[in-house]
């Protein structure tokens, strides 16, 4: 492709909205531009990444035995409903009615869908297992899009979906999704782990994260370095050392603490350590008051409490203060467990059960209680786990400590069971003659998500450095001076040179300074640079590559060796 | 592909739903299926077709110097009112709103957001011409979504628009691109006619539709043997010999005709022929009341009519029985065009001037009126042509009689010249150092509808003959009896070699009837066909073409000769 030709508004400025080094990049390379909040289009550069990403994904999936097809992105209403999920995925989906009044959405997944396809045409067990798959756009309807497509309401996804006869053959087919997912995101070259995650809205029991870390990724992950564990932070098991467990229970004390409502205010006041306060958090639970408490030292994990609570995400919100005083008598940062209004639920995180000589809000304006202790003073539901995981918790599998890192989820895999196709009573016969539910599952990658993480993973403050995997072009060619017809000719005869041999290549025929030919080649990442100058008369030519320092001139004959090398280098073959 | 593994739910039966051949076999053999009214999946073999055209689209964009990209399906409302297309596009367009209430359509095409697009991007005439395409699922909630994906309310196109400094700039492109949907669709082995279209909502003066041929399609041309004259039935001017243009004005005459408002029951009645008479139509056009007048023996134009009136068809619609009383004093039946109700607007088509004589309704329940003449008797608007196009109509080129057929539109180009970048004020640099709008065109390809049209033209009685380019797979290898070791043997290593040779091979291993086998192959269409049988021991197999009655005997050694000969056929490579 000559870039005299070629659609790539760079740009100069980096764009306001941009937050992360993937998102700034990719605008300003002329991969891609926002049309509204959440909503991209992938220029001629970025949509060459989106397709090689793409077949990469294709390639692994047909090898696992995945069959593709293409499912409409509209659906009913009266198939959402069937699974409940009309109602559970609140305002992150897509509605719309259609001429007549039906109503749809536009597809956030397509579990519901796929269950409803296959249902009435596998009838056998001996049909089984079956996995399909599509790449598709799908749409979300993000409360906070951000990070360019990395939460974006309008993005590409492949999405699977395994039916087998028994769990046994789920784990099967799960495990070689897993395998897959390995190769596709080692073919992508990303740096990444597989962690525990929360099945969330899809149901079902276990369910894997595939993460690109990144220190600008919007997940935190839990991991050990002892042993194979790892967690995203809304799964990950809290475990770590009380301190007071074996603290004699003191007794209560009314405290006059006047507008001291903060941790860090009740911390200096008491002159205790935030490990000894009991935080009460209210909530509207589904529209219900709830007050929670937590060791005042750690975070709630909202998802653990929806879990616990079975409502979906979108149903929990802070109170308001006129909830809290009507639940607790008092202002807000005044709430506690001792003394809440008759019928209050109350949801007990279990370490507050081995904490002693709690200091708690006194359900009373300007009053705290010392020395409470759970069963002597106050009592309530008890969940087992309510807390965010932190840097050095204890490791629930071998006990060393924990780290913590950040990702973007690239990949996830669910087992779901029998979840939708009980729901749609989408049943086969097995071998004994009975008509039993599809047992499922399914698996998600990120399409345009992942062309952001590897950019994050893969540039520097000029711009991003393609792997050759998923480049948009495998080599630029640009000639300094195309004004001089020696230099011009000699950068045309490589170009055709190098197609001939099957490359991708962008020759920069631009009629523009050296200086703006190497800013724009940098920053649109192109692996493999030859320079043609003032020695095109001696068929010399620059060779460089855009992750390495260094530059070298070699005779036109030897770029053919260089380029290869590059590629075995990445395991690729031109 | 192993057929035991692979997902073809093919049916027996004939879905109920299906009128035409193309969407009942592509239902049938497991190509496709239908998730509610105009929205379909495609399976994995139709999914194969859909990538197939997809490619052969693309290649020919490609070499026609258009880039791909991908824009989001979702557009802002305020795009579509800056063109006015908000409100023209009318039910046709699926409309929605986020989580914020900010109102989006689901893209039915792409001109607005391109020409947005590259708005503030492209500044000088420099960086002209443009061409720049997408592959993308499009939305249209169509009144009538019929015949399959050939009137689909979410389906697949290719969309591409060009940018231009001038006219003739914006011709050369139109040209360029007219001569890639030949290559397109010639490649694509689809008989098909270059036809003037009706620009309709696109807007912009001249617009060209592809139309492959087929009985069963919605869309009716008009074409001419002498000349190259082509259009189709909305676009094309009718010409025609008005028998009484020389009679001598009679006196009017009211006639008594109770209960008699069919043309058919006139006719008899008066004893006179249908081109004698003027047809009155009574519409609302944008709610208000119009009366056009055509006449007798011919149909009305209703694009033309909307043309006529400036408004989109959404906005046209027969009038009720109380409108028609209010307009003519009389019932349904009755209506002509003298003494109408003061202030009516009356449309004349321009062939009612030069009749004479013409019997017409009476505007009183039951009554008609004789020897009625145009300028003596009534006036109005006079539309220069309002009539639908029959064959036997003198070609407007040649003067010859024109012939009419009938095709499903699979590809259209527009002239759009500066309606959209005036509108969105998209606008560049131009030589002369003036700031001039984009003179741009629009090119539409119908990929999943391409499908169907494909299918229309290439079936039989028992299922469809994929032509090479597009099949599904290539060549389908059939073991009669799997459990014979030698024949499921040999069937195994035939598909080995094939796929080795870069063949996509179909392996029928599935342990079913012969005839069940042969069926589905027929019914799936795959164009090469090998049987492995009894004379497997012999290494000898049977070889046969789907497209051709005869058979032959072959040792497994010619296969590839065999195989090779129909690629070259179809202008293939292996």
């Amino acid at each position: 492709m000559r870039m005299s030709k070629l659609y790539m508004p760079t740009l100069r400025e980096v764009p306001a909205e941009a937050e992360i080094p993937s998102h700034k990049l990719l605008l300003r390379a002329g991969m891609m531009r926002k049309l509204v909040s959440g909503v991209y289009s992938y220029l001629p550069l970025g949509y060459r990444v989106i397709k090689k990403i793409e077949n990469v994904v294709r390639e692994e999936m047909d090898r696992a035995g995945s069959q593709e097809l293409l499912m409409s992105a509209i659906q009913p209403k009266e198939l959402w409903e069937a699974s409940g999920r009309w109602d559970n995925f609140g305002p992150e989906m897509f509605r719309l009615k259609d001429r007549n009044d039906r109503e749809f959405c536009l597809g956030p997944t397509h579990e519901e869908y796929f269950t409803d396809l296959i249902k009435n045409e596998i009838k056998s067990y001996k049909q089984l297992p079956l996995n399909l798959y599509q790449i598709q756009t799908k749409y979300r309807d993000e409360k906070r899009p951000r990070f360019g497509v990395i939460r974006a309401r309008e993005f590409i996804m492949k999405d699977a979906y395994s039916f087998d006869k028994d769990e046994e053959g789920m784990e099967k087919s799960y495990r070689e999704m897993w395998e897959a997912y390995e190769k596709i995101f080692t073919r992508l070259r990303l740096k990444y782990k597989v962690v525990e995650g929360d099945s969330g809205a899809m149901g079902g029991n276990k369910s894997h994260e595939f993460m690109a870390m990144a220190e600008t990724g919007e997940g935190v992950i839990a991991y050990c370095n002892n042993c194979d564990y790892a967690a995203t932070n809304e799964k990950a098991k809290v475990v770590y050392e009380i301190k007071t467990k074996d603290e004699e229970e003191k007794d209560m004390e009314k405290v006059h603490t006047p507008d001291i409502t903060t941790i860090d205010q009740l911390v200096e006041f008491f002159r205790s350590d935030k490990g000894n306060f009991g935080k009460a958090l209210v909530y509207l639970a589904s529209g219900e008051p709830i007050v929670v408490i937590i060791p005042g030292d750690r975070e709630l994990n909202e998802t653990k409490l929806c879990n616990y609570l079975k409502i979906p995400e979108h149903e929990l919100e802070m109170a308001d203060e006129e909830t809290i005083i009507k639940v607790s008598g008092a202002k807000k940062g005044f709430t506690g467990p001792v003394g809440l209004r008759e019928g209050t639920r109350l949801i007990i995180d279990s370490r507050i059960t081995k904490m002693k000589n709690l200091i708690v809000g006194g359900n009373e304006t300007d009053y705290h209680i010392k020395n409470v202790n759970y069963g002597r003073d106050f009592e309530g539901e008890i969940a087992e786990d309510l807390l965010l995981v932190e840097e050095g918790d204890i490791c629930p599998k071998c006990g060393e400590p924990l780290y913590i890192a950040r990702g973007i989820e690239v990949g996830n895999i669910f087992q779901l069971g029998t979840k939708y196709s009980t729901s749609l009573q989408a049943t086969f016969l097995d071998e004994d003659g009975k008509e039993k539910p599809f047992v499922m599952g399914s698996y998600g990658v990120g399409v345009s998500r992942t062309m952001a993480a590897i950019v994050e993973q893969y540039h520097d403050e000029y711009g991003i450095i393609w792997p050759l995997v998923v480049t948009p072009y495998h080599v630029i060619i640009t000639v300094i001076n195309v004004k001089d017809e020696v230099q011009r000719d000699l950068g045309e005869k490589i170009y055709e040179e190098l197609s001939n041999e099957g490359l991708e290549v962008l020759l920069d025929d631009r009629n523009e300074r050296a200086g703006v030919k190497f800013n724009d080649r940098d920053l649109i990442g192109i692996p493999i640079r030859i320079t043609v100058g003032k020695k095109a008369n001696e068929n010399i030519v620059e060779f460089s590559l855009r992750k390495e320092e260094g530059r070298i001139e070699i005779p036109t004959d030897k770029i053919m060796d260089n380029i290869r090398k590059s590629f075995e280098e990445e395991g690729l073959e031109i």
